[in-house]
């Protein structure tokens, strides 16, 4: 088996965790369990120097960057139609997909681990503040782009086929718990969530990282 | 004319206006200033709602997302091989594109624009600080980079083809200027950099734009 990809239960390696689990792909899952700090020990340091899931190694390739792995599984999968073929359509779904990546993603960042961003405590506390209010912001355009599609009658939120947005919404919106926004609020989004967590390939990966949906806890 | 490119000077728009420059392209320049707050004001926004540069426009349809922007112009432009072919080839540079665009760029808008991600003005300085720091480190990893290609005797960072790497790690390295990183103690990078910026397209884009290269000044 030459397909690995390094993942952690919950964290943005879903993307390319329910790809590869969409496609049917023969691969070796290997849990980096960052609550532990297991991604800054040597064994994983010895993998992305960088310290971060997801990594896909392919023979003797390791690859980083969900936004490299989500074109590299597109290639070798092409029959999944990951992402669209014609350009235009194609380069509406990379929009989208880097925007999440660089934008949304890192805000949650903010929330989630502060540390990384500053080194006192009191600015670590106003950074989850304020981000998780843009962040709110944030899960609200993707609602809006969900509801779109569902008016369109798309079943995906790249078109005709299942693809790395559908799974990325589902990790920013499920993310959204911690940040105390009840994912039920955003209708379609959660609509549509839920209808991408019924996948079966998408199945089998929340099942492999023990994922529940609604993390919210009202205050 | 149907390509029109919104941008502002020294922003990450640098990044496509030279692809546009160095394929000899025809398209209008459209200047947003953002120290004056363009970006927020009406006309643009109808542009761009979200009141970032770059946006590309090609005809009736608004690109934008410098990951997206690229890969359209790679595609627009193919004589150019902005991007490699070859899969493998191509998901390194991508990699490397999404790494500077969701890690590198971001670390530096700490720096630029901290009340992006805060409210009091302890924590923006806080922010200021500490993202210095990281970045300096980051420039280091492409000056590691840059050593590397030049080791290999690899022309630009890409390969074999002047791209989107090239025209990105010269408005990182000059970005380090405003945050006292001294870009010249960076040698193989500054030394790669002067060499893209003397690259026909480039020096178009860098005079339009009327960019130093060199902005640090000794505290
Ligand atoms: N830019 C990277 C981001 C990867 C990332 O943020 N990974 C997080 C999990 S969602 C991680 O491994 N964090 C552990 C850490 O930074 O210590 C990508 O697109 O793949
Ligand atoms: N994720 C965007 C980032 C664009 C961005 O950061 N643009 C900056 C200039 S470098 C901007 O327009 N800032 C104005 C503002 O945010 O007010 C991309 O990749 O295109």
């Amino acid at each position: 088996m030459s397909l690995k990809l390094y993942f952690a239960p919950g964290a943005c390696s879903f993307v390319p965790h329910s790809l590869l689990e969409a496609a049917g792909a023969a691969f070796e899952p290997l849990m980096v369990k960052l609550h532990k700090g297991e991604q800054n020990e040597a064994p994983f340091r010895s993998v992305n120097v960088r310290g971060q899931v997801p990594v896909l190694v392919d023979g003797d390739e390791v690859i980083t960057q969900i936004l490299a792995i989500v074109q590299y599984l597109d290639a070798k999968f092409p029959e999944q139609q990951f992402l669209p073929r014609e350009t235009l359509a194609r380069t509406r779904v990379l929009e989208t997909l880097a925007w999440m990546n660089n934008t949304v993603h890192p805000t949650f960042t903010h929330v989630f681990m502060p540390h990384k961003f500053a080194g006192t405590p009191e600015t670590q506390a106003e950074l989850k503040t304020f981000n998780a209010k843009v962040y709110a912001g944030y899960l609200g355009e993707i609602e809006t782009m969900a509801r779109a599609a569902a008016g369109r009658g798309q079943p995906w939120l790249g078109g005709e086929h299942f693809g790395p947005l559908d799974a990325y919404a589902l990790t920013l919106l499920r993310w959204g718990g911690f940040a105390q926004i009840d994912p039920t609020r955003h209708e379609a989004l959660w609509a549509h969530v839920q209808k991408v967590a019924q996948q079966p390939g998408v199945a089998r990966a929340i099942e492999r990282e023990r994922l529940q949906l609604n993390l919210f806890k009202a205050a």
